[in-house]
Parts: C-alpha cells; sequence; structure tokens
C-alpha cells in the first residue's frame, strides 16, 4: 500500500498550523489539533456550523446539499464547510468566530428552596497540639479528641498530609469530612473559609456548570461549554452505536466529556482565583447515556431492547479515579437513573423542583435532546420518554442553533413578523422558544395549514434576509411537539387524569423564561392550562446537581425517591401509534 | 573513575549463576538474585547464618570474629560468612539448605472462642431475572430487590463484572458483601462456597498467615515466613533508621514486607488449590512500625521522642491499593495502634484473650522483639512497652536460632544435661524456651551467678558438641528478662496491685506451650504466680487477626476499646533506671 501523503494545514486566524494525510477529512483534522470547531451534527454534514474560509488549496466543488445549508450570502463569501472537503493539497484557511465552539451564555437555573443545608464537604478547623509525652497523638487522635468523635471513616489517601502536618506543626490546621462521616483530608493552617463544590450538568448537548460556596450555598459563577462528545455523534443514539463498537470507542467518549468538563473547571477556576485543590465535591447530573458515558461504564445494556442503565445509581467516586482536576480525594457525587432512558438529569430536576414532597397532582416535563414526562398523582409515580428530538434545541432544522448569542428567541406580529434575538445582536439563526412561536403565528395566519404543510408553493417561509424556515424544518418541530403531546397525554389518561386536575406543570428545559406558553399550547406542545400553573424551572438538572450538593437529605433520599417511581413505556401500549398519528395534526382555531 | 569487573557466581546447589560487581558483598548479590539467603542481622555480620561453601574462587582469610561465629567444626567444613567476603573473582559455591530461609513449622495459635460469626465478606447467591419490559433492572436492581435491601455501598469498581453478568445472563449469580454494607462485587455464577479471608500477623522476624473459610471460620492452612525486610534491618531500630533515610528507602521496606506476603499467599493458595480471585477479605497485625512500612506511611514520628505513629487506626483499604495478589475489590483491615510502641499486633492479642469484656485483674505480656505488657485492673487499662530485644528470639545469640526444625526448644537435668528439639532432628541452634530451662538449669547448678556471670574460666558453657552459651549471650538473655520484669513490676506497682491479685496472665509470644514456666520464674521473666494462672495464648497477633477476621463485633469495638488503654512510659519514670538495675539480680535460690 502506497503511504498516503502529508500536507499542511495553515491557519491564518490564530496562525496554527495542523499536519493531515491526503484524503482526511479538514474538519477533523482540525479538531484533532485541539481547535474547537463546531461540528454539532458529528461530521455527518447536517448541522452547517463548520464553515472555514479557504484562501488557497484544491478543494471540491461546492455541491448542492453544502451550497443549501451555507445559504447564498455566505457561499459567495468564500466559506466552505470543513466537513465536506477531503485534503487533497496544503491549505490555507480562516475560521470564522463563529464557527467556534464557545461558552455559552447560562440561562436562568429555577429558584431553589434550600431549608436544611448539609454541604457534602464541610471544613472544620482545629488547633494543633504538638504531640507530647505522656500521651502523644497523632494529627487522627488530635481531631478525635477536639471534635469528640471516634468512628468517622477514614479516606484511603488521607495520611498524605498529616505527615507534613505532623513534621511541620503548624498552629492550626482543617479537617475536611465528606458527609459528616467520613475525613478525607486534612490541611495545614485553618483554610475553612475555601470551601468550594461543583454542580455539573452534563447534557447531550451542552454541560453547564455551577461553582459554588458550600459555606453558604451561594452561586459563584457557572459556565456552559458543548459536550465535546459532539465530534463523536450529535445525537444520544449515535454515541451509543459509536461507544458500543469498541472499548476504544467508549474511552475516547468518556475522554471527551472530561476534556471538556476539565477544561470548564481549569477556566472558572482560574477566573475566581480560586486553587484547585479547595474543591472537595462535584456532583454531577446527566440521562443515562451521559453518566455512564462519563463514568467510562459501557452502554451495551443501553442499545437495545428492553434498554436498562449498566446501573441505576452509582458508586461515590473520588476526583482521582475520574482524573477530574481538583483536589484528588474529592466526592463526586451522580444523580442516579430512573428507568433506562429517564435518567439523573431528571431524578435531579424532580430533586430541584421538591417534586416527591408536594401535595397534589403534578407533571414535569424536560424538553431536552429527549422529553421526559414525570407525573406524580398524589403518591403515586409514573415516568415516561418521548423519541422528542433535538427540534427544540435547534438541531436538524436549517436554521436552527442553540439558545446563544445572536439567536431569535422570540416572534411576534405587530405590523409584521418582529423578532427578539438573544443579547439583541444580529440574527444568526433560531432557537427552540423562536422556532415555537413562528410555528404558532404561522398556524394562526395560516402560512402553515394544520396538518403542517407549508402552503407557499416554495415551501420556504422567510424570516429575515438569512433566516427561513423550509417544510422539513416544519415536519422536525411537528414530529417533536406530538411526541411530548402524545406522551402527556397518554401519561395523564393511564392516571386517570384530566389536564384540569394538575396542580402544576413543572417545565425543564434551555426554554427558561423565554417561553410563550400561549404559543406553546397552540402547537400543542402543553395541555390546556391556565398559565400560572406552569412553572418554568430552566436547567433543573443543573439546579437539581446544586441541590445534591448543598443537602445531605436530598442526597440520602433521592434513591429511594426514584425507586417510587413507575415506568410507562408508551412504545409498548398497542394504541401509542395511532394517538402519536392523531397527535401531529395541529389544532385549528 | 574506572568501571568495576563484573564476575560470575555459580551456585552449584541449584545450577543458578548470579553476575555481580567487583568488591559486590556476596550475601547481597545471592539475595539480589532472589535466592533466599539466611541474614537476620542485615549483613552485619552478627548472626552467623548466611552460611556458605566456597568451592573455588579469590577469597580473603577468615578472621577471628568470623571463626567465632562458624565455630570449629564449620570453618573446618570450608564453610564462610558470605556476609564476609568481598567478591573478587568468579566463584564456585555451594549453599547449604540451613542457609536458606524456609517457611516455618508454625506454633499452635491460642484458642479463639467465637460467639458471635459475622465475617468480613459473605456471599449470597441469587437468581438472574432477564431483564424485561416493562420494568427491566440492571442486576444491581435485582440484587436490590431479591434481598430487599436499598441502601448499601457500591465498591467504585463494582461494575465490571456487571457487565458480562448484563450480557451473558447466568442463571445465577452472587452478590459479594463487605461488612453487610457494601457490595464489592458480583460474580458469576453460585460462588457462595468460596468465600475465604487471610488472617496475617507481620512480625518483625516472622511473617505469619492463617487461611480461613469465611463461611465456617475454620482454619484451612497457615504458613510462616521470614519477614523480608530482614535483609534491611535485622531489628526494628535500624528499619526505621533505614525508613527515615529516604523515602526510596521506605519504598523499599515496603516493597519487601508486601513481597513477602505476596509469595506467601501465592504458596498458600496454590496448596490450597484456592483461587485468588475468592480471597476477599484480609486482616492485618502487625506492630506499630510494621503495620506502617506494610502500608507505606512514613515513620519520621516513631524515630524520635515524644513517639506517635503516623495513625493510630487506619483506612480500610482494596487489595488493588496494597497490590496484593488477591481479589482486586478484596478489604484490607489493618489492626489499630495503641499507643507508639504498642501496636496492633497487641490490640489484635487483646482481642484474642477477649481482654477488654472480662472481670476482674489481668496481665498481658507479649514477648516478642520488643516487650509489651497490657495491665487490667477492673476498668482500668495500662500499657507500657519495655526495650527486651529480640533476645527470646534467638536473636544476637551466639548460637540462638528461631523455633524452627531442630532448634533446642526444652532442657533439663537427668544425670546430666537434656535436650529436646522441634521436630526431634539434629540440634543446630536454640530458641527463646530453650535459652530460658538452659539459664535457669545454669543459675541453679551455679554455672552462673546471681550476677549473670558465667563462672567457667573460658567463659562458655558448652551445650553439645557445636553449641554453647558465652558471657554476652547470658548478657543478652539478662537484659531481656530484666526488661520484662522492671516492666511488669513498675505497671502493677501503679496500679497498686501484687502478683496475687491477679486472676491471670495472657503470655503471648512464640514460646507458646513450650515454656516451662517454674524456669521462666527463676530467671525473673514471669511473677510468683500460680502455674494455672498463666495462659499461653501463643500467636495472639494472628489469633486477633483471625477474629477480626471473623466477627463484625470485634471489629467494630477494637478502635474504642484501645482508646481505654492509658500508656505508661517506663523510661519517663524517675525510678526506672534504678529498678531496672536491681531486676537484673537474679534472685538466689
Amino acid at each position: 500500500m502506497p503511504k498516503k501523503k502529508i500536507y499542511r494545514i495553515h491557519i491564518q486566524t490564530d496562525g496554527k498550523s495542523v499536519t493531515a494525510h491526503e484524503e482526511d477529512n479538514l474538519a477533523q483534522s482540525i479538531r484533532n489539533a485541539g481547535i474547537p470547531l463546531n461540528n454539532l451534527c458529528g461530521n455527518k454534514g447536517l448541522c452547517g456550523k463548520c464553515r472555514v474560509r479557504i484562501k488557497s488549496g484544491k478543494v471540491p466543488d461546492i455541491n448542492e446539499k453544502e451550497q443549501f445549508l451555507l445559504g447564498e450570502s455566505s457561499s459567495q463569501d468564500g466559506l466552505r464547510l470543513a466537513c465536506n472537503i477531503p485534503i487533497k493539497s496544503d491549505m490555507i484557511i480562516d475560521i470564522p468566530p463563529d464557527s467556534l465552539l464557545t461558552e455559552i451564555k447560562g440561562l436562568k437555573t429555577g429558584i431553589i428552596q434550600l431549608k436544611d443545608m448539609e454541604p457534602a464537604v464541610k471544613k472544620y478547623p482545629f488547633p494543633v497540639v504538638p504531640a507530647t509525652i505522656p500521651d502523644p497523638l497523632s494529627i487522627i487522635a488530635v481531631i478525635e479528641k477536639y471534635f469528640k468523635k471516634h468512628n468517622f471513616i477514614l479516606a484511603p489517601q488521607v495520611w498524605k498530609n498529616i505527615v507534613s502536618i505532623s513534621s511541620g506543626q503548624p498552629s492550626s490546621a482543617t479537617a475536611v469530612f465528606y458527609d459528616g462521616s467520613e475525613l478525607i483530608n486534612v490541611e495545614t493552617g485553618d483554610t475553612s473559609l475555601s470551601n468550594y463544590g461543583l454542580a455539573v450538568d452534563i447534557g447531550t448537548t451542552t454541560v453547564a456548570l455551577e461553582l459554588v460556596d458550600l459555606n453558604n450555598g451561594k452561586k459563584i459563577d457557572s459556565s456552559m461549554l458543548p459536550n465535546g462528545q459532539i465530534s463523536q455523534g450529535g445525537d444520544i443514539i449515535t454515541r451509543i452505536g459509536h461507544a458500543i463498537q469498541s472499548r476504544e470507542n467508549l474511552h475516547c467518549l468518556k475522554k471527551a466529556i472530561r476534556d471538556t468538563l476539565e477544561k470548564m473547571i481549569i477556566h472558572i477556576l482560574k477566573r475566581n482565583n480560586i486553587s484547585p485543590a479547595h474543591i472537595y465535591a462535584v456532583t454531577v447530573a446527566g440521562n443515562t447515556v451521559m453518566n455512564h458515558l462519563f463514568l467510562g461504564l459501557p452502554v451495551e445494556s443501553l442499545a437495545k431492547a428492553p434498554f436498562f442503565p449498566l446501573m441505576e445509581r452509582f458508586p461515590i467516586y473520588c476526583a482521582e479515579d475520574l482524573e477530574l482536576p481538583i483536589n484528588p480525594s474529592a466526592k463526586i457525587f451522580t444523580a442516579p437513573n430512573i428507568k433506562s432512558f429517564v435518567g439523573g438529569d431528571i431524578s435531579a430536576g424532580l430533586t430541584a423542583c421538591s417534586f416527591f414532597s408536594r401535595k397534589g397532582n403534578f407533571i414535569f416535563i424536560d424538553l431536552g435532546t429527549n422529553g421526559e414526562i414525570v407525573l406524580k398523582k398524589e403518591n403515586m409515580y409514573t415516568a415516561t420518554s418521548t423519541a422528542a428530538g433535538p427540534a427544540f434545541e435547534g438541531m436538524n432544522i436549517s436554521c436552527g442553533m442553540l439558545a446563544q448569542s445572536g439567536a431569535v428567541y422570540k416572534a411576534w406580529f405587530d405590523q409584521g413578523l418582529q423578532i427578539s434575538t438573544i443579547n439583541d445582536t444580529k440574527a444568526c439563526g433560531i432557537c427552540g422558544t423562536g422556532l415555537i412561536d413562528l410555528l404558532a403565528l404561522f398556524l394562526t395566519n395560516v402560512k402553515i395549514s394544520p396538518s403542517g404543510r407549508i402552503l407557499d408553493k416554495e415551501g420556504k417561509i422567510k424570516i429575515t434576509n438569512d433566516l427561513f424556515l423550509l417544510q422539513k424544518d416544519v415536519r422536525e418541530i411537528q414530529l417533536a411537539a406530538a411526541a411530548v403531546k402524545t406522551g402527556v397525554k397518554m401519561i395523564l389518561d393511564k392516571a386517570r387524569l384530566k389536564p384540569v386536575q394538575l396542580d402544576g406543570i413543572f417545565l425543564a428545559g434551555a426554554f427558561g423564561n423565554y417561553l410563550n406558553v400561549r404559543n406553546a399550547v397552540r402547537i400543542g406542545l402543553l395541555p390546556e392550562i391556565k398559565k400560572e400553573k406552569i412553572f418554568f424551572i430552566g436547567n433543573s438538572s443543573l439546579s437539581g446537581a446544586k441541590i445534591l450538593l448543598l443537602s445531605g437529605k436530598a442526597r440520602k433520599n433521592i434513591y429511594a425517591q426514584v425507586k417510587k417511581i413507575k415506568f410507562y413505556s408508551l412504545a409498548s401500549d398497542p394504541s401509542f401509534q395511532d394517538r402519536f398519528i392523531n397527535s401531529l395534526e395541529f389544532k385549528q382555531y
């Protein structure tokens, strides 16, 4: 076999150079060099996000699909999709800032009402008494004596700092306890004021992190970053498929998400001038696949019926085990899964809205990549998941995008179509709430029929000069909305409840307060219910992770609580297909 | 610097060859090649155990000290001490079997009365129910459901076997629980009959191990081997000195004891046809220095006043952490230290004789390398340690040896001096009980004066053709006995108890039932007390380790119990010197 030629790709934007073999994919080569080129769809040529400007080099002619994804103005501008370009020569390229994954501005998280604060880690300073005859004590015995506590567990590595404290004899030291029962470290001096934790939501698309002061429960800072696994598959199904192909793939997926988290942690700690050594607690909430991949657990059982997680709940790990860039003795608590695809993001979300301690009938809907629904009818709990797809996150939509800067998040009629964008910058895409508004508006003014057909002959509705909705986009939203609508209907029917009997709907997901409830009801996404009964709890997975970080009671109870939930498999219900098809039709007003 | 020449040492006995540099020490070179040449004194030319026969090669002339240690007959026999020989040419040598460390025949351990058996690890078989819709369960959830137990801890690695059980779907599997509270593994099939543990006593000189069936508490087999650290120092003080010189030395000492244990474990499991994977629990008892070195903990605080351990009690480790050749998930429980040099061997020993639950006044004496004494006066506990030295283990005695095959362990007069040897083989040395008998006999027939002087002009008492006692040997025993005698006296005086008020003396150590109590009283080693009040508990450190392996109550209580013990430092008592000197004089009869 003749050896492949090696070419050099020079990236003008940051002066970096990348070497790649002949016929390598340009997008992948750029990412391999550590440059966070956006490829939301996993190099499948679907998302149109990996735009680069070719300054010199041999490239194939632009094809119809690429032309379409780029839009007319972009392709005139010399832009190309890197994932469509095989390398055939040395190249010089530019990467516009929009094509790079950047930190996403966080949306509001739900309000946390925390009555019993018992953070995962507490620090207790104590005076270091020098060992003296006749009763010389080790530092452990000094701690036992000072705190009148003799039965705590000792973490395996606890002795390491004790060596230097024993010999250096500082005037004070600080005992670091996990959950009040395990001594995980001893620090020189009184470090009790520096006690921080991290709440993490690992989404399929986005990872969100909150830095919390464990001494008062206050948020210090937060950040979001796209999940680094995206380059190995945009959606859950692709990633499962990838992970089960080989243990190496599983390892790569694990590494990708850990790298993302590492980057976020290093960055947020630096920004807040906090030492990694002062982070002793992390709680992680993620859907079933995400928590498995993060922990490096095989996902074979999630790849085919009857679909179940390798573990519903997880061991409490050390940062060292998971190679996180914080104190090696830090404890990592992972929110437990409920059933198959109703994961830790949902158990955390239910924790965030005190679902289990409320009186009455409630429904919890999380509109993430999947649509998970949990119903509480007094003390009966039922969960289901619907294949809503990622349309509400802007994926698989021609001009769709995440709720990032420049996204159309709101639309209304006032002498013509009006739009608002996040941060009021130039509209560069449409996010979930924008899509719901637009669909509702076009249904109302009959640009779209109740069956979801764009009535214009071109099959295209222009929003701005650059943005538009295509027939396929409407279908995507229509399918997503119908999935949720069917799920809610079926779970209510099964429990013999009518929407009017609900005391409240908790609506979780990236929508936050942007969602126009009337429009959501219009397209059938939400059942008809009074507006004041709808509670937007935003990223409740993250809020739940934060509560788990701060409340010992929550950590103690969460698993017993989720065990109360029965799973209702929509797909196994013989009436499902029929109901789903019925749900596709939009209501006529 | 010119390069050192390399020579080849051929060992006829086993056909192995060793390469060594010019001027390397022959004994060390042999040991470096993995041959267990006995060098009890740590290559100091003190013990005379590393005898080899030089067949060819350049060697220095024999000097007076070596001649003395070898004895006349041996040196005529062509034997030399390998530690006295620098390598100056290629050599051919023979190593007599007596010069190799071999497995030592175990002495009896104390009788264990175990009322509440709750082994550290229990195995529970359960049927593997295939995951089915609508409620597919993970193996963890199957275990929870089957055993109606939902709050056990999950060990970090517990998922590994679950992967194969999930996919392979055997009809049954076995849950492995530690202490009833932590799931440490799940095994394919019903493996509940194969559930074994190891009780280990790490002595400064000897390591003893017992293989126990955790299902019934029965001993399956036992073994003993010299502590591999001996080549890095025969006594505790030398090893501490060595360990604090560098972290590398500490590592070497750790490695040496772990290698010894590894060898013993592999051997005993092979001999009994038991898979290492079926060993899930180990309890280790050792003196303060031994448990520190075994766990790899620095011993600086044990090297100088006020002498305290880095930790009195220890974390529960995994076999993986300590690199033991058993199931990686196995748990290692270490008996806690009491104070400074009253270590885990003593806490285990006290456990072995139910010291804390007895009514009355008792004294516990362990005559190991050190002499530890614990007094119980009703509910008051006092411990002390005396620098008895290793004389009773046959060390630093010209013809001394461990209680191995061929050791004179008993002596009496019956028309001349009579002796018995262990295993009735040819007498090749004298062990502790033999030394006590001989000293008592020679005091009685006035070959030795009450001041400890050998009255013969030569200063030597012949025992057999090869064995003898020298003045220095008598002094060693005299000092050791005086140390114990002073300790017992002072601890009783402090508690205002007379020997007659004691309800019993527990005598631990390698002596076992071989000790002649009358002779031990004669030389002042034991106070005058009725013979039936003396209980020989043998290697109580090992027995205690076994109880800790089998009794949950013992594991739970041991630390709180040892915390009750007050330490009494003999050396800090101003009357000590005076009392010690008084104790040196043997009683006249």
